[in-house]
C-alpha cells in the first residue's frame, strides 16, 4: 500500500457528525492501491476495547491521485472510537492514529483509535435546508433595471448599449428588481443575491458611506422592505452583500478620523503603519476604502449590529461576505453566533477565492462563491488538454475539500462582476456555454446565475463584466429554456446523492434519490453513441448520437 | 515525486502566523523523494502576479514516512499568496491548491495559490512565556501531605505504607502542599497542578458537589489562597482541574432534578435519553456522575462563571480540563474567550487523549496532557523492537500534529492518576526511567512530573497509581537529583528550536539557542563509544562508552 497516501483526522472533512447519531467518515487512500474493501470497525468510547461493530465503507469519490471511501455511520452512543480495516486480496491492515498496521490491540485504543469523543449538538453545522434547493440569481443593482419614474436621474450616463466604464451609472434601483421578481421568478429562481445597495458614490457599491442607509440611487427601506416581502411572497430568498473588510472614506467615521487624527475614538477602527504619515491599511491598493480593524471589540460590534439590523427589521436570508478572506476568523465567529441566534436559516457565504475549508467548519460561514469550480470550467471549456476525466477528478477534489454539509450549500457559479462573463470566456460557443450551464445545475450545491447569464450577456473583465441588461425582445431564448428545465429537474433530485466519473471522452454526472437516477452526460470529444433510454433534456443529441459540446440528461427508474 | 504524500493546508498546522509579520509553513512530502531544495514563492496577495520572492525552507522534522519542510517566512505585507517550488535534480516542480506541476502560471494565483490573506492579529495563538519555561509537578491532593494538625481526621484509613483502595482516604490537604512548596521548589519545579479540590465525597473528587466550596477534607478558601500566594512568592505557578464534563449526583442541581423531575428548571441542564425510566448521559458508565448539557446557554454561562471565579478571586495559573473532548467545542470556545479576557496568561490545558489538533486551533485550548508522547515513550522502553529510529520518527510526528506554538505549551507526562507509574511499567529499571525523565525535559514543551516519581514511587493502575506520598528519609536519591539537574539546564535552551533524530541505536535529541547546543543521546542497544566532549549529565557513561538504557547530556558552543 501506499501508506503515505492515507489520510483521516476526527472533527475535520474526513470526520463530522451531521445529526447526534450520525457521524460521516471519509477515509482517503492511493488511487493506485488495489483495495478490496475497507470496514470502519468502531464502538462506544468506554467499550471498544471488548467489542467492535464493523461497517464497510463505499467508494464515493475517485480524484486526480486518491480514492475516497465513505459511510454515514450511524451509533448509539454518541462517544465514538473507531479504527479502519483494510482488505487487500488475503491481507488484513488496521490504521489507526498511529498509522498502518497489520494488526491492532483494541485494548489500547485509548492511545490511538479515533475517537469522536462525544457528538454535542451545538457543534453540528446546520444543514440550511432552502440552500440545497436554491437556484441563484445574481444582480449588479445599477446594471439592471430602472424602476423610478420619479426618479432625479441626471447620475445616469450609460445606455443600454454602451459599454460601462468605471464612472458609468445605469440607473437599476430597487424597485426595477421588484418589477422583475415576476421574471426572475420564470427562470426557476428561488434566490437572488444583490451586490451592495448601501449608501455609496459608486456604482459598485463596495465602498459604503453608511450601511444603515440604502443608496439613494437604489432607492429607500421602503423599497427593500417591499423587494423582500414581494420576493418572499413568490418563494425568492434575498441575499444582501456585507462589506466589512473596508469601508468608504467618505463614512462619517473615517472623516472623523481625518478631522481628529489620533484623537478621534474611531483611530484605532483602522490599522496605521505609519502614523506621521497618516498611512493606513485599505482594500488592495485603494486607498479610499480604507480597512476596518476587525482585532477590536467595537469595530466587531458594530459591524454585528449592521448585520443583525438587516436579518431583523428585513428580514433577509443571508449575506454574502466581501473580502470576508482579509477579516478575523474572530470576528466571523462572533458574527455568525449572533446572526444565527436571531435566524438559525440566515445563509452566510463568503468570497474566499482558495480553499476556504478553515472557515466553513460551522461557525464561520456555511459556505462561498465556488471559484474553484468556475476554474475548473475554464478548464474544461477552454483547455482542449483538459479532458473530461480531468474534470470528474478535479470535481471530486473539490467536493473532498469539504464537508458535505458545506458541499451542499455551496455557491456554484459560473460568473460573477468579478470575472469575465463565461459565455465571452468560451469565445461565445453557445454549445459549451449550455454544457457549462447544465453542469452548474446537477452539481452539489446551489447554482448561481449572473443576471444577463440567461440572455448571453457578453462582458470581458470589470468593468465590462457588468454591462447593462437587455429588456427588449431576445432573439435566442435558449439559454432562458435551458435554465427553466434545469432548474425544474434540480428539484427532483437537490436531495440525492452524487458521482461524478467519465467514461472516454463523456463527463457523466449522476444525481441518484429515493427513487430515480438522473444522469447528466456532457461529450468533449468526437461524436459518440449513446445508449441512455428516456432522454429528457438535450443538447446537440440527434439520433442516439451526441455530438461535440453537447450533453444529455436522462432518467431512470431505480427502484 | 510520489505527489500522493505532498501535504499543504492554510490556515492549520502547515500554515499559521506567529505574530503579524511571520508566517510559519511547512510543506509534508514523501521520505523516498530525493528532493535537492524546496522553496517558498510569495508576494503580496494583490502583487503576486507579478513579482514574487522566493525562500528556501528547511528539512526541519522526519518521521516514519514523511520529510517536512518548514520555515518562519518574514512578510512586510500581511496579505500573503504563496506556491511551493520544488527541486530534484533538474527537474523543478510547482505546489499549488491545483496539486503538482511543471509549470505555474502565477497571473492566475488568484485561483489556486495558497493564500493566508491577511494576518489579523486577534487570530494569532499566543504564546504564553511561562509555560515554555514550565516544568510541572502533578499531586493527587488526598495522597500528598497531610498538613492540618486540628482537622478532623477519622475519615483517614490508609496509612503511607498501605496500598490504596477506590475507597481510601490518606488525608492529604492544601496546607500539606503549602508545607511542601520549598520541598517541591527544590526539585526545580515552578508549577503545580492538583487534581480537583472542590468539595466531593469522593477521594479523586471528580464527582464535585459544589464547584464554589474547598472540600472540608482539604481545607478551605484561605487555604487555597495562601497556597496560591505562597506558590507565586516562590514563582511557582498553580494549575486547577475543572471538572466540567459531568457533576456529582449529590450536587444540589442534580438533587433538583431527582426531586422535580421534568418541573425542575435544571432539567434541561442534563441529557435524557429515555425519561420515563430517568435514565440520563453521564460519564462513562458511572451514574453518580451526570453529564452536564453544555448546549445549552445556561450551562455554559454557569461553567464559565466557575472557571472565571478562580482566575479572578485566587489568580490560578491555569486550568487542567477534565474529559474535555467530550465537551462541545462550542463551549470551549466560549471559556477560552471569557478566561483569556481576564487574562491571557492563564493556561488551558485538555485532558485529550487522541490528536487533538482540533481543539488546539488557538481558540479552545492552548496544550493537552501528551499522552501520545506517553504511549511512545512506553513503546520504547517496553517493546524492545521499537528502535531509537522508530521513537525518533514518532516524536517527530508528534511534533507535527500541532503548531511549534502549541507543541511549545505542550504538558508531556510519563505517568499521571489515570496510568500506570512509569516506573512500575519499566519493571523498576532505574536506568530506563532515568533516560525516559531526560526525555521528558529535554522534549519540547513543559514536562509533567506525577508526585512520587522524584523517589521511584511504585504504583499499577487507578487506584494503585494514587499511592501515598513517602515523606521519610529516602534510601535512593538519584531521580531526585535527575530532575534538579534536568530542570537547571531546561532553563538554559526551554527557547531553543529542536532536532530529533537517532544514529544507529543512539535517540539523539538537540536542542538550539543562540549559543549553545545542548544535546541528549540515549541509548538503546549495545555499549556504544560516544565521541561527544563537554558531557554535563550522564547516565550509565563511563571512559568514553555509554551502556545500554544510559544518556548523556552534552553542551557545545556554537557562536
Amino acid at each position: 500500500m501506499n501508506e503515505m497516501a492515507i489520510e483521516h483526522k476526527c472533527n475535520s472533512i474526513y470526520c463530522y457528525p451531521v445529526d447526534k447519531k450520525t457521524l460521516n467518515l471519509r477515509l482517503r487512500v492511493s488511487k493506485d492501491d488495489e483495495i478490496d474493501k475497507i470496514f470502519v470497525v468502531y464502538g462506544g468510547k468506554y467499550t471498544f476495547g471488548k467489542k467492535q461493530k464493523e461497517q464497510e465503507m463505499s467508494l464515493t469519490n475517485i480524484t486526480k491521485l486518491y480514492n475516497f471511501y465513505s459511510i454515514s455511520l450511524k451509533v448509539n452512543d454518541p462517544r465514538i472510537c473507531y479504527v479502519f480495516k483494510i482488505i487487500i486480496g488475503k491481507k488484513t491492515y488496521f490504521y489507526s492514529e498511529d498509522g498502518l498496521s497489520e494488526k491492532y490491540d483494541f485494548l489500547l485504543n485509548f492511545y490511538n483509535a479515533f475517537s469522536y469523543a462525544y457528538i454535542n449538538e451545538i457543534d453540528i453545522h446546520k444543514n440550511i435546508e432552502w440552500m440545497n434547493k436554491a437556484v441563484f440569481y445574481q444582480i449588479f443593482v445599477d446594471r439592471y433595471k430602472n424602476g423610478s419614474i420619479n426618479k432625479d436621474k441626471p447620475y445616469i450616463n450609460l445606455k443600454e448599449d454602451e459599454k460601462p466604464t468605471p464612472k458609468s451609472f445605469a440607473g437599476g434601483d430597487l424597485k426595477g428588481i421588484i418589477s422583475s421578481l415576476p421574471y426572475i421568478k420564470s427562470l426557476g429562481v428561488n434566490a437572488i443575491y444583490l451586490t451592495p445597495i448601501f449608501k455609496s458614490i459608486s456604482n459598485h457599491k463596495y465602498d459604503i458611506e453608511s450601511y444603515y442607509e440604502i443608496d439613494p440611487m437604489f432607492g429607500d427601506e421602503y423599497d427593500l422592505k417591499e423587494l423582500i416581502d414581494t420576493a418572499h411572497l413568490l418563494g425568492i430568498r434575498v441575499v444582501l452583500d456585507a462589506v466589512f473588510n473596508h469601508i468608504s472614506e467618505r463614512h462619517a467615521i473615517f472623516q472623523d478620523v481625518i478631522r481628529n487624527q489620533k484623537k478621534s475614538k474611531f483611530y484605532k477602527w483602522f490599522i496605521f503603519y505609519n502614523e506621521d504619515k497618516f498611512e493606513y491599511e485599505c482594500f488592495s491598493s485603494c486607498k479610499y476604502m480604507p480597512k476596518l480593524n476587525t482585532n477590536i471589540e467595537e469595530v466587531q460590534n458594530y459591524l454585528i449590529d449592521v448585520g443583525k439590523y438587516y436579518v431583523e427589521k428585513f428580514n433577509i436570508d443571508g449575506w454574502r461576505l466581501d473580502v470576508s478572506d482579509e477579516v478575523s476568523h474572530y470576528f466571523w465567529k462572533r458574527f455568525n453566533k449572533e446572526i444565527k441566534k436571531l435566524n438559525s436559516d440566515v445563509i452566510l457565504i463568503g468570497e474566499n477565492r482558495h480553499d476556504a475549508s478553515d472557515y466553513l467548519r460551522g461557525d464561520e460561514f456555511d459556505s462561498i462563491m465556488n471559484y474553484a469550480f468556475l476554474k475548473a470550467m475554464l478548464d474544461y471549456f477552454k483547455n482542449p488538454d483538459f479532458t473530461s476525466l480531468d474534470l470528474a477528478n478535479k470535481l471530486n477534489e473539490l467536493l473532498m475539500r469539504n464537508t458535505d454539509i458545506v458541499n451542499k450549500m455551496m455557491l456554484n457559479l459560473l460568473d460573477s462582476h468579478d470575472t469575465l462573463r463565461f459565455y465571452t470566456e468560451v469565445n461565445t460557443s453557445k454549445e459549451k456555454y449550455k454544457c457549462a450551464m447544465a453542469i452548474l445545475f446537477v452539481y452539489l450545491g446551489a447554482p448561481c446565475i449572473y443576471y444577463g447569464d440567461e440572455i448571453y450577456l457578453e462582458g470581458g473583465y470589470d468593468p465590462d463584466s457588468r454591462r447593462v441588461m437587455k429588456w427588449g425582445k431576445i432573439e435566442d431564448d435558449s439559454m432562458r429554456n435551458l435554465i427553466r428545465n434545469l432548474s425544474a429537474f434540480r428539484e427532483k433530485f437537490y436531495n440525492g446523492s452524487i458521482k461524478i466519473y467519465s467514461i472516454n471522452d463523456l463527463f457523466i454526472i449522476e444525481r441518484i434519490n429515493d427513487a430515480y437516477k438522473y444522469k447528466l452526460s456532457v461529450n468533449h470529444g468526437e461524436r459518440v453513441k449513446i445508449d441512455d433510454k428516456n432522454i429528457i433534456l438535450s443538447s446537440l443529441y440527434e439520433e442516439n448520437y451526441l455530438n461535440k459540446d453537447g450533453f444529455v440528461i436522462s432518467v431512470e427508474r431505480i427502484i
